[in-house]
């Protein structure tokens, strides 16, 4: 997917919403573990209620590894149901690869030519040959960690060097050179707030992936006081508030109504930042 | 494993040798492709033809995720070989993950309870709570990014502190207040020569596992004479120089001569410092 047509879709849909498919079978509805593939099962059911509501989806990859081979043709039904049913949706596969440059090639080609998502979170750690194969498809998309919604994130992220620039943003400067903001988005958790007008001057309009927002505290008013762009340049991850609103038979109906609640405060902010028009 | 059962397995084996599973079906000999799981039947006769000369295997995920759920399961049935038909051989997953707490706890739960691998390649960025997960296993290993084999690792993994620490300097110092030498390795490429003196002043005694000897070039005797310890302290990779050696139907005993001649050259230099006697 382009930039352009990543935007239309934003536009279109009044909302920035990524709904994160962390699946995991001890929190889904229990009447759906007699289905044949509890997954999917779980999975189609979210995407059906939530996709009015959102433009992405990003199933995270550890929550399928850990069912193994099932988890694995689990991922891959959704992937290409998401394909089939809803193809204006962006799939981000939150997997957080990055190896050396024969191996990133054999992660680039799993998952942008066997899978056919449209963007990969990637670790930048290993620098820029370990994320340039990622970057030989076209419309396909490397999304960097640039600095994380995790208490950890200070460890290492926030290291100034001899110059006074913190690690996040030697790696948003320094990336800058490996593609365009049509191939590259940077991850950037909603629990960093004011830092969003640090990445800002560094990455005007460069899209965002914001995690944090729901279960790990982060506001939505803030990411988009200091984040959002004329083209939005924000898309907001929500993964445990939506799809684990509710474990009774009617978790879907839930799901969507979580969605829709995050949907609205977009548009909301989306009017008041006249991306959109009223 | 234990510290103390890998390092007598060294001994006993005179070998630090560990041997990369890269297993890419364009590359292995095109008879086995009429197997019905030909990624395994070249793992299987790997294994059994390298066994007597190593003491680890290292399959690096990006090539069975490749091939999907059928690489999935060929990466099973090959842990699930090593673990009934060599016991004794420390398996690594090299698969560089890291996320946050409850994702690193599903990948943790992945490779350490449902595959039972002794070890996990693991990413630093996002800090200690996206690599404590990992910890919680008795005899399990994480094996954390330090300073890697490729050029990229220059872009960031170099650069300075305002103390004038280098980032895989600060890795090495942060990272051992989370885990001893018991439970931590650290990644060093073999491209990387003198700076096993600077590592070895950070890590005396932690165990290195290096790649990047054999096709990309590192030097083992630069590897030994800066990073060998009284116990070895290395596991040296090698995976394209040996499962590559040969395609034709005598792939196997190729490989098991290529493993052979990293042994003899390791047993020559653990007899140097001492680590076994003659």
């Amino acid at each position: 997917m382009t930039y352009s047509e990543l935007t239309a879709f934003i536009r279109s849909q009044r909302s920035f919403l990524c709904v994160g498919l962390d699946t995991d079978l001890r929190r889904v509805p229990q009447h759906l573990l007699a289905d044949e593939d509890p997954i999917f099962a779980f999975n189609r059911a979210i995407i059906d209620a939530t996709a009015p509501y959102c433009v992405a989806y990003k199933p995270n990859l550890a929550f399928y590894e850990t069912y193994g081979v099932k988890g694995w043709a689990a991922f891959e039904r959704t992937v290409d149901y998401l394909r089939r049913n809803h193809p204006r949706h962006f799939i981000i596969a939150d997997a957080k690869r990055g190896d050396i440059g024969n191996t990133s090639t054999m992660y680039a080609r799993a998952f942008f030519e066997d899978l056919d998502v449209d963007a990969l979170t990637v670790a930048p750690y290993m620098g820029r040959d370990s994320v340039e194969p990622f970057l030989g498809y076209e419309g396909k998309w490397v999304v960097l960690l640039a600095l994380t919604s995790n208490k950890g994130s200070a460890d290492f992220q926030l290291t100034e060097d001899a110059d006074g620039t913190r690690l996040f943003e030697r790696v948003l400067q320094t990336s800058q050179d490996w593609a365009g903001e049509d191939q590259m988005m940077y991850v950037v958790g909603a629990t960093q707030g004011e830092r969003f007008a640090d990445i800002r001057r560094l990455a005007p309009r460069h899209f965002l992936l914001v995690p944090g927002v729901g279960a790990q505290g982060g506001s939505l008013q803030d990411v988009c006081r200091y984040g959002m762009t004329d083209d939005c340049g924000l898309l907001v991850n929500s993964s445990r508030g939506i799809i684990y609103a509710d474990a009774t038979p009617c978790f879907a109906e839930a799901a969507a109504a979580a969605a829709r609640a995050l949907q609205q405060e977009m548009e909301t902010e989306l009017l008041k930042r006249g991306v959109i028009a009223a």
